[in-house]
């Protein structure tokens, strides 16, 4: 199959068409519109085989991590996700695996009705770069640089899964089960970016950020950007019911330190505590109270006598290498 | 260097600071406002070491061609580049050689006062990928759907060089001097997007097209999307100074088959045709007319005695080695 072939393939396999959509792909360009009162938020993200995950990864997997990981930002910003470019670098033309990839790749677009406009296939080493368009009511964006002294600091979800589930792929634990390690493997693989409480968190937050680097390192995104300090409470840290079986000191280290886990992390005012409580009942997903927001530069932990704090790192770094 | 003071550098590195850019990079996502009236006009590509590029070339250059190469497909629909997001793979840190790439990335932004307002950095082997963000009146883009029978068919510049840059590795050509190698490698590595040129043609153009893959390869396209065929006048091709001292058929050859020229490929009514010779001398850049628009289905050739029209092959493909 040739390369035009092939995106012709690609394209042709994309059930998605929105009405803000002028152009799709097909041309030098895509056209899109943005409502009036909107701006335009954009992300993007590079997967790399061996780094960002392994290369016997599933491609539906792979396909639906692309797509999570990238709309995640989104979600950060309290975005409402619409456009999506792919490219992809592949290092052959295997149709079985690209028909895997390309469902993984629509299963998010078409439950959130977002369009694949755009993207490029090229040969080489594996790899994805996902460029993610989402719209915004003007000024209603949650950033990282508006954290309030005082504020409750919240994670959504449980952190540390993917964490775990990397660690149990070189030194197996224990006491986790086939279903332990079947959904710890699916936190990693196909992580959900929190897109419903990201567009509902611009009312009810001040900040807000994706854990993608690990909790730790993205916290002090926060605290530089808004220039405050954070108090966590390890006894806070909401942790699965399979990080519950196993060290608890492993799982307070991946849940401070490992990225992937994709959940939110962010402050707001302590009279929104009742709605953001609301809200996590109506979404099904815990939004736990970590930890404040401080005045002192600096992170600073209660209820640690359990953990070694010298073991906290300073979040996922790109340019070291997977276990 | 880690990952994070790596962006960092990055991101103090560039100059551009334009009034539309709400959030500029530094969050989970950048933040951007789209004039009323005015559409979003997107593309992204990905560059591949060994594919789209030697890996010895300088660095200066390969940001240069990231970047260009991008703006080449927005000019194409004559839009006015406005973002761009760079995702770079880097298999390691060489921080004199990152000076260089930036200084490349940056000459053209810097020029045409575009912001770079995100990216991603990770280590892999060496790949760029460019996402390019531009604006355009409502409903003035230029397309492939619309060329219509009796249209001149024009290119901008020169076509082959890139080309034949390319072969003069492989086998050097005896009639080359070091400037036309010189001419011709700079054609190859620093190619001009041809931005004012596709913003005048917005409302003198039917149709446009960058030439990337090779001008037989892209005239497919605009054929297909707007349901013409096309007549080639073999003699009117343009050819640079350098390629006029080549044999002649290896010069037709490139300038019909060889990608990586990012001229512009445009169809226009005959009655423009002394509003494009004005627009031609006001840019500097010859517009040639190299045949026209037909109706019959299928790409023709006259003047076609000197070359052996199976040769032509059909455009580059991603998925073919560099020689």
């Amino acid at each position: 199959m040739s390369e035009f072939n092939l995106i012709e393939h690609f394209r042709n396999f994309h059930p998605v068409e929105r009405t803000d959509v002028s152009l799709p792909s097909g041309d030098d360009c895509a056209i899109m519109q943005v409502p009036p009162d909107h701006e335009l938020v954009v992300t993007t993200d590079t997967m790399v085989a061996g780094r960002h995950f392994y290369t016997d990864i599933a491609p539906e997997d792979l396909g639906y991590k692309a797509i999570s990981t990238s709309l995640s930002d989104l979600a950060a910003m309290g975005a409402e996700p619409t456009w999506l470019l792919i490219s992809c670098t592949f290092p052959e033309i295997n149709v079985e695996w690209m028909e895997g990839f390309k469902q993984g790749l629509n299963e998010i677009p078409v439950r959130e009705n977002i369009q694949i406009v755009g993207g490029d296939i090229t040969q080489g080493p594996l790899s994805i770069t996902t460029t993610a368009h989402g719209i915004i009511p003007q000024g209603t964006a949650l950033t990282r640089y508006n954290a309030k002294v005082g504020d409750d600091l919240y994670v959504s979800g449980f952190i540390g899964d993917a964490g775990i589930a990397i660690n149990n792929f070189g030194e197996p634990y224990s006491a986790l089960t086939h279903e332990d390690i079947s959904y710890l493997e699916n936190r990693l693989n196909r992580p959900e970016a929190r897109i419903s409480l990201g567009s509902s968190l611009r009312s009810l937050a001040h900040s807000a950020i994706d854990i993608s680097d690990g909790l730790m390192g993205d916290l002090k995104h926060i605290m530089h950007a808004s220039k405050v300090g954070i108090n966590i409470d390890i006894q806070k840290i909401p942790l699965s019911l399979s990080l519950q079986k196993i060290d608890h000191e492993d799982a307070i280290q991946a849940a401070l330190c490992s990225g992937d886990d994709y959940e939110l992390c962010f402050s707001a005012d302590p009279k929104n505590r009742r709605a953001i409580q609301e809200l996590s009942l109506q979404l099904r997903l815990p939004l736990t109270i970590i930890g404040q927001v401080t005045q002192q530069a600096d992170i600073t932990f209660s209820n640690a006598d359990s953990i070694t704090i010298e073991n906290i790192t300073q979040g996922y770094e790109h340019f070291t290498v997977m276990p």
